[in-house]
């Protein structure tokens, strides 16, 4: 598929508390803020010459908003669902019904924290997920997104 | 921390009916050969600059035999434990006792399929784990893995 | 009981992602659209002379406060929980702390679909229910529930 | 489709105990007997312009003995499988083997109930459902499902 | 309360395949059969000076037909479940609707046998129960149920 | 044991809903009727010189009916429990009871299709079973089971 | 089997908090105190011809010491474990090591209560047991132990 | 540690549908209101000279926001969680986070209520509970917070 | 109510093991000893002029006999039931047969604790709780108790 | 179909310890050695005039590798999984890989043994199965691939 | 370490029952008394040159008194927590407070017997458990205890 | 019985992984290597005078081809499954068919770790075990099984 007429268009969306990021409990999430994630990833972007919005709440209801208004406007979206995993359904119909991939990220491995987190009712609808590489979950999930994109 | 004098070596393991890749079940699977995925492995390790090994059985302990063997060798490992993904205590047990981090691959997005194959016994042990991107979540895994492994 | 000095008043609440119908899963939710489904709610509503008010929000939240609003001005409520359904415990407890009936309303069977849908936490408060019948499990429901206020 | 050469013929199926209705347990079923319902239901069939057969048996082998008959008789058919509800897979089975649709009814709320009621092995056949309105759930799957057979 | 002007008269109803009693797996419910049980608890209520019928059927149908029947008839009734025990609802619910108390009755002790057994949805309708006495269970429930109408 | 002075006699029984069979779902029952099946059973007796009865039920109660009647008669019995299989505790307690031995018998593979469906009742009483062979599943069980029979 | 040359003996044990009856819960337990219930067991006793001891304790430990100091003086044990009757492994245990029969006794019907108070532990080590007949739930008991073991 | 430089400040926080408190359902919850309990609370405060800030919102993105902005101005929280107690992962992990101790308070004591209530994902990450009390679980949680905050 | 003619009482019962409180896992319990706990309880019952009686034991049966004995004694009581929270149905009856309110005490949060810790049938019966604030968790129930004794 | 151009080949695979049959737990597997069967199996293909081909090996792996190798070759696979029903996952998805139709066997009716016995793995994926018959199993089975695969 | 200036001394304790050994069950248990168990304990204790004392009791009570006391007295403890194994969190409690190792001992093969009894809280806190060699489960686990103690 | 004429011969056998025994995580397993292990458990055959052969892999496979090449050759067997403990069903088949007695060996307390490896299935077909002393696990399983072979 020629991609040259369409540059690709990806939305980052981060969940609950995640802006406090690099601020609390190191040992699990790292250092690095929220703030740097999103640059790292626009750099990533600007590497591989795509357009990125990222975009972070608290509230189910604003990052569904969010997702709504993507419909016409974005090729795929890269997910932190953070404390929606496990029972976040509103996300789970939503990327079921949206036009493009979803991918799953999580920095820590959740299948090796307490057992409820290992179960992701957001997962079921994704199509693809990254967990475990810290702030390089997002990295590498955006990378192979923007790849496939291309590819398909 | 100095990359250097020391060149880095990753080894990537396939589980069993992994070499019947490309030929059966396409719809889930896709249509890539395991050679061809090597191949594309083969490819990243030589871009990146780091040495690969690949290797397929349908035999657990013959899995875990060379996990043993690279215990001195290898500075990192990726897994796709296909059907070990549920019940591969021996897979659980080894990776917890290698030095190098081993990140766990799937082809599909396990989580999305029968309810079964949503827990997994070896991702409690691993660091890191990709899925749902076919053959890329092997060079998507590869590379974040080589990635991390620099920085640290 | 005497219907002429009191105009009966219901309030249709949709819960996440409702406003997205009509436009995607087909299959599963029909090609109406949530204006399309308030439009013919209203004409019932005109039909059977009663007043009715819908509103639709991404937020537990904001349906919660809509309800806390209504308390005073509303005789019952229909309301589509959506994605909240199974752990609305906010609606559940809302629903029980409300003085009017409020029936539970579903375009689809969810004890035809996924196993984890036909939990309804929010059924466990409500009067009544209503699924399966697309766009007419809104007008089925909102007749009954008329015809039993007038009833009382 | 046109409706004029074909007069639609539903089948009213009541499960064990419903004869028993408006003789015991008032607080639960209401007052109303199970003559009181037939009656208002074909009441509803002559203004809806439809035919009606009521049949009420405590053995399920003669509920599904009559839904075999009627396999070419009938457009539709509303069931109360009551005290089938849950364990019921000779209606399940039967639900799914007949050409029409089977809408499920209960005059109360099961899922405000005891938690074992809430279970429907039969509700995962049915095409939809209504419960809670007493003996107007009747009804208004009634009107539903006529309406809905028009529509088609 | 006066017993003189009303004679007790009492149901005992047989589940299915207690007609086989006696005849087959002796170690478990012993040999007398089931005439002999109808006898000693015929001769008991003589007796007691009480009026009693007994009925078998493998038929759950039947046997709520028949409690159909009893409403008006007779104070209390005596019910060995047998294969309806666990997921009879019929029964349960009937047994909740009838007037007069109903004694559950097993010919073993069913917490002594497979785990499965042990769940009774009889159970939590009936007023009391007795088991493990062999047919005694029938005559020691009986008498225990006439006492206890006599005193209320 | 000598076979000659008694003619062996083999009760075929058929539950629930297997008089639809040919008639609805054939993507999972096949197109065979039930008169066919009898017909190639009772061929497939004369071909090894034995007795064959056929007999299909709605009721639980006739099935049990008539292994109690063939308690006397009847060397083996082959018996499609449908509906029954998961919940038919009586015909669990009948096959304990009879001196004969009885091989379940599924046209399709019920491990292969809901959950729910693969738990066993009647299985767990039985002596064999044959399933997923279509109408083949009760020739293949009969002609084992009347070898088994002339072997013992 | 000859009685004469020996007169039967009878325990009859209550478990925790049985000395609060009559005084606390009456709609649960009824208004007749402990001391009544041993008075109507004896006087029982007596027009049977047999002797007994009645003993209570809070302390499980104390119920076990009255059974192994009864193993070679009694014939039978009426057990009413209450609060034991869930996790009373040591029961259970020396139930079954005892040579005497033991009945459970409940005077409510456990299984109309409380979910976790349908399973018995003791049950299952039991007997026989009597249940939901308030403090007849005892004679009815004693009086078909003795029966029992007069028969033997 | 000196407590005079720094004058303690804690944060209240009121889940989901506390702003009915007083209105419904006062056989659970009583009659007082949330203004009121506001004002013993702050009535509390001033008596053990501390500074106080009460909030309630139906949203727990609003919770969650309002927590983060209080990460460096209060030294410890009272949080009822009311419907987000079951599944309110956001809180769990906010409470993690931030760097005061969080008390979880509830009207009634929720052991006492329906099964799915006794389950706390908020309280496996508080520091204390207080339940049962009404109002005066918060003024005893906020009692015990303020002792222990001094003393440490 | 007036308080003047009645001194209240109040019975502090500590269950099995905390006579080793201070003495054993200080980073789980603290370091101060039952004694000083006990001092501080009486110390706040002079406080607040009421009665006060702290007792210890390892054995159920003798809280039970204690609980037992202060029917008619005392107007409330605080129980830390350490080891018997789980599992202690001795405890939950004894509760909800005495006619004064019972609070449950804990040292630790057990909700933060083991899986297994967090289900308290105790707690199914008390009336209210404290728990995780270390020995403050007794004086703030007492307090809490004392002054709802007081309202009345 | 025509079946002279293509002599059919059916591949018997037996799993982990077959090859003990015949010398231990005759009471639960019979006398028969595994020779014994296979000689058996392939007198009855050379009747039905088919090839055949048997293995045996308590290796998951050495299984997998001869359906990987048979995929070209045979028409069909008799398969008893022994000790890898229940965990076999890598049978499993190599069933749903091979082209052929695969039937499960067992000697024993798993049913009937225990509980963990009967959750099969295997038989989810495979086509059809047959048990309890002892070495008959095998030539039940065979007969009817046989004669299924000549029909098809 | 220098064991010569300190004499070990170990506590061996026997849960409820035990005291029965030899007299009851023997097929279970064995027909070695409890006194022959103790003096074989007591001979292989002065084989070893440590000093032993051995203790039964009924009471759960009983034991942690037993425990408490020896805390400053002895080095080790062999605990038979008998009928206390499943639900003796007290004993779990005690054993993990008190400052030497616990090896838990049971006569049979707990894995081997019912399923409820395979579950251990007692061997949750325990050092190590030896079971199934009868009585000389005792003495292995004493000298296995010994020979550590004497190492460390 | 005279042990004089049969010198005993035992086979000692470890599971997956154990290979890596004293190289990898030491403070769960101790420092100890397999080898070294291997030579105390000779120098222990030596000392009780009986042949012993010592065997580790990786493969399930392998372990039962050396029990099934055992059968006639030795008396005993030490086993420790390691990672097979949970699902090495073909274990457990093979330990129920050898005819001498198997005992289960573990280096840790596997109860007091991860909840999923508490389940042993090779338990429930061992004859004992011993598990929590590190290497001692080994030499005392095996003294107690000597000792007990020379009982016999």
């Amino acid at each position: 598929m020629s991609t040259t007429p369409k540059r690709l268009k990806i939305l980052v969306l981060h969940g609950p508390n995640l802006n406090l990021l690099g601020r609390r409990e190191p040992h699990i999430y790292g250092t690095t803020t929220l703030e740097q994630i999103d640059s790292r990833i626009e750099a990533l972007a600007r590497e591989l010459d795509v357009d990125v919005e990222c975009f972070q709440s608290n509230y189910e209801g604003a990052l569904l908003d969010r997702l709504h208004a993507a419909i016409d406007e974005f090729d795929g979206c890269i997910l932190n669902p953070a404390a929606l995993t496990q029972h976040g359904v509103g996300l789970h119909d939503c990327i079921k019904a949206v036009p493009f991939p979803v991918v799953e990220v999580h920095l820590s491995n959740i299948h090796a924290r307490e057992e409820w987190r290992r179960h992701s009712i957001v997962g079921q609808a994704a199509k693809a997920s990254v967990q475990g590489f810290g702030w390089r979950s997002y990295t590498a999930a955006f990378r192979a997104l923007v790849e496939q994109l291309r590819d398909a």
